[in-house]
């Protein structure tokens, strides 16, 4: 295949799409310097000029790097993100890239972790913003094993307020209380206690992406502790 | 055996008792007309005649069987509970129950449902209050396969205000949210829809005795919702 993809950002999950893709695609790597955030400093050109270019860039690093690569994006090329939320990814990506490119919007909902022993099986929310492109790429990673799972940046964001909102806002309430499995726990709350270790190492960056970046995130924890504190009546 | 064993209460967990016990001892089954409150009508001296005399009543009729089972306890009887709470009903057996008699106060950790197909394996919190006739007790319920875990009325009540409280508001949470399974559910949050699941049908009978009638439920709500809702910053 003479596909050429290039991955941005080259942390965690970055590393697990270029062990995927290595022998598939000629596979170009590209860190824009996280840590001192000084893109200038970083040479995006060669990255840019790939028919596949996927953002694996913290969503604070987002802006930035689309404003670096969109001069040097090659016609037809697709840029694929894959951020936690998906409405605000999908506007900068609008907004920022040239119309000659194609756009994807996606969440892989696996990580290094969870993914150790391989992705079959795991799946990825998939919102086509632009083009065909995506169909191909789709149907490489069906090949894989992977689920590959349409839907649009706003379903994405609203299903995912209460699916990772809420898990982290409920671990996050049980680690205040020192919460952890007890002689007297009954199934349902060892459940609970599974539920919160499972997201307990995520990282700070993600907890903040999922909390503050969902338009929708703010809305259902309000109604679920309201709920929840109704629940005391 | 010869043992003499009455159940006052003959609703779900009533029956379970009974079922487990009519091999083993001579059962009596007394039920103190639960829906009419109206004790005066139902003769309750045959069943505190026995040996054991099990109070399988909501919390909110123990007071009365108490007072009503009183005069009729024989010397050397061992009269237990199995509330949900146990710092209310250890305190009415101490201060209702004649000092003849031996008081034991327990938490069954299973259900009618949860042990279908028996109690092996189960456990039951155990609360020797006075005398050591528990200790009988317990060697057959352990011969039974019952994994009999000893505590104290508050410890217990801490512990579960925790395990019972917080599983029952969460649920109660997502229920409000309509939260169900979900295309992009994680394992985590699969892991929260089936812990919800699994206490969706109690009784509103016993959600109301674990939330209001746990003295330390309160504060343990409190500090969980205040720590949820900290997750947002």
């Amino acid at each position: 295949m003479s596909l050429s993809v290039s991955i941005i950002g080259f942390g965690a999950f970055g590393q697990l799409v270029a062990r995927h893709l290595r022998d598939h695609a000629r596979v170009v790597i590209c860190d824009p310097a996280l840590r001192s955030n000084d893109l200038s400093s970083v040479d995006l050109t060669g990255a840019a000029g790939c028919d596949i270019v996927i953002l694996a860039v913290p969503l604070s690093q987002m802006q930035g790097v689309l404003g670096a690569i969109a001069p040097h994006l090659r016609p037809g090329a697709l840029v694929a993100d894959v951020a936690s939320v998906k409405l605000r990814p999908a506007q900068m990506m609008r907004d920022l890239l040239p119309d000659h490119v194609q756009i994807l919007a996606t969440h892989p909902l696996f990580g290094p972790e969870s993914a150790r022993d391989g992705i079959a099986g795991h799946r990825i929310a998939w919102c086509p913003l632009r083009g065909r492109g995506h169909l191909r790429l789709a149907r490489f990673l069906r090949g894989l094993g992977l689920r590959v799972i349409p839907t649009t940046p706003d379903d994405h964001d609203r299903e995912m307020a209460v699916v990772q909102g809420l898990t982290h806002l409920i671990a996050r309430g049980l680690a205040d209380l020192g919460a952890g499995s007890s002689r007297l726990g009954t199934a349902s709350y060892q459940r609970l206690i599974e539920a919160a270790a499972m997201v307990q190492s995520d990282s700070p960056e993600l907890l903040r992406t999922i909390l503050t970046e969902n338009p929708h995130a703010a809305a259902i924890r309000q109604k679920f502790l309201r709920g929840a504190a109704g629940a005391a009546i």
